[in-house]
């Protein structure tokens, strides 16, 4: 839930030009995804979406141009998660299913491979990777916020060391995104059980 | 638990030329950690360990004998952690125990590395990476084992998706090994108390 590969952004009905800039954008990842940032060229992207370097540069100047687009994707996804998550319903089914949706969400092998780049530029702290960074510092304040109310609502334990709690969460997140690629085979749905009941012991919320 | 940095071998007292060997594979490790097992070449290796060519070249032909060396030190590691699973006491515990001292093994930033590593190798089904998940093939059957006996003892819940239940395991070991890097200053031992709730809310154990 964090280091996130795209989620679709909700709010649709694009023009011409926002349907080419979000195709350069899928070949962009793709390209990322299998050479690294640093070895995806732009002649790399301009191949892998069919298009001529003239076409491409009126979309975006530059590779950093087209990276902070991505993030710019991966800001706005990572929102539409965390609105998903403060809206009714226990706090435990609401976490569940929007882990569900971003697992879903990311289970092609693309996000999957862009999602081992992220994390490799972030472990070198790279410019991309800082950036990256950023986004999840967004993202995890927002979590602690649904989590102190949960405390403060008496929804999820008051004891709770948070910032160990959402270490396991994020981790549980970034984990399984990696498994379910490398077992493309595996039934998703299976999962979802089994993520419900690791919240509860987790979270340890008081019966309804 | 699974695609697994450095375990230390337990069976030690090695020899100057062991010594040796284990000053390469530690060089080795932090040039895959950092340039990728591509990107880094017998001549940084070389550089990293401070030994010429020559010197380097007795104890490793190539590069490939050196990646080989690892794999085995990660599956002798593999086996260590396995062997500590079978202990005795309830299985949560000796599996908080052994989750405990994987993390800690692995908190330097070259096995976090070196784990991304091995995982973009995985995702890209290179030679590299097959070996990588041979050797997790040998600990997920071993772990398997380990869960159905519990079943079959009643320790655990019966009616368990044990597929299901091991992604999520290996998912969670993956993911805070990749998150711990990520946040180096954060106190690994605050997370024991709720990967153990984790594993409670996972299995339901049956109460001692």
């Amino acid at each position: 839930m964090s280091l996130l590969p795209a989620f679709p952004d909700p709010s649709a009905a694009p023009s011409a030009g926002d349907r080419r800039r979000q195709h350069v954008l899928r070949a962009a990842r793709a390209c990322f995804s299998r050479h690294g940032f640093h070895g995806a060229s732009m002649g790399r992207i301009c191949a892998e979406a069919a298009m001529s370097p003239g076409a491409l540069y009126r979309y975006f100047p530059s590779k950093d141009a087209i990276i902070e687009a991505i993030a710019e994707e991966e800001r706005v996804g990572a929102q539409a998660c965390m609105a998903a998550m403060a809206g009714p319903g226990p706090l435990v089914e609401r976490m569940t299913a929007v882990a569900m949706d971003y697992l879903r969400g990311a289970r092609d092998p693309e996000s999957g491979g862009l999602m081992v780049e992220i994390c490799s530029e972030s472990l070198r702290n790279t410019a991309v990777g800082m950036r990256f960074h950023e986004i999840e510092g967004e993202v995890r304040s927002t979590f602690r916020e649904a989590l102190l109310a949960a405390q403060a609502s008496g929804e999820i334990a008051a004891d709770l060391d948070l910032d160990a709690v959402m270490t396991i969460i994020f981790g549980i997140g970034d984990g399984l995104l990696l498994r379910l690629q490398l077992q493309p085979d595996f039934d998703l749905e299976r999962i979802a059980p089994y993520l419900r009941s690791v919240l509860v012991g987790l979270l340890r919320p008081t019966a309804p």
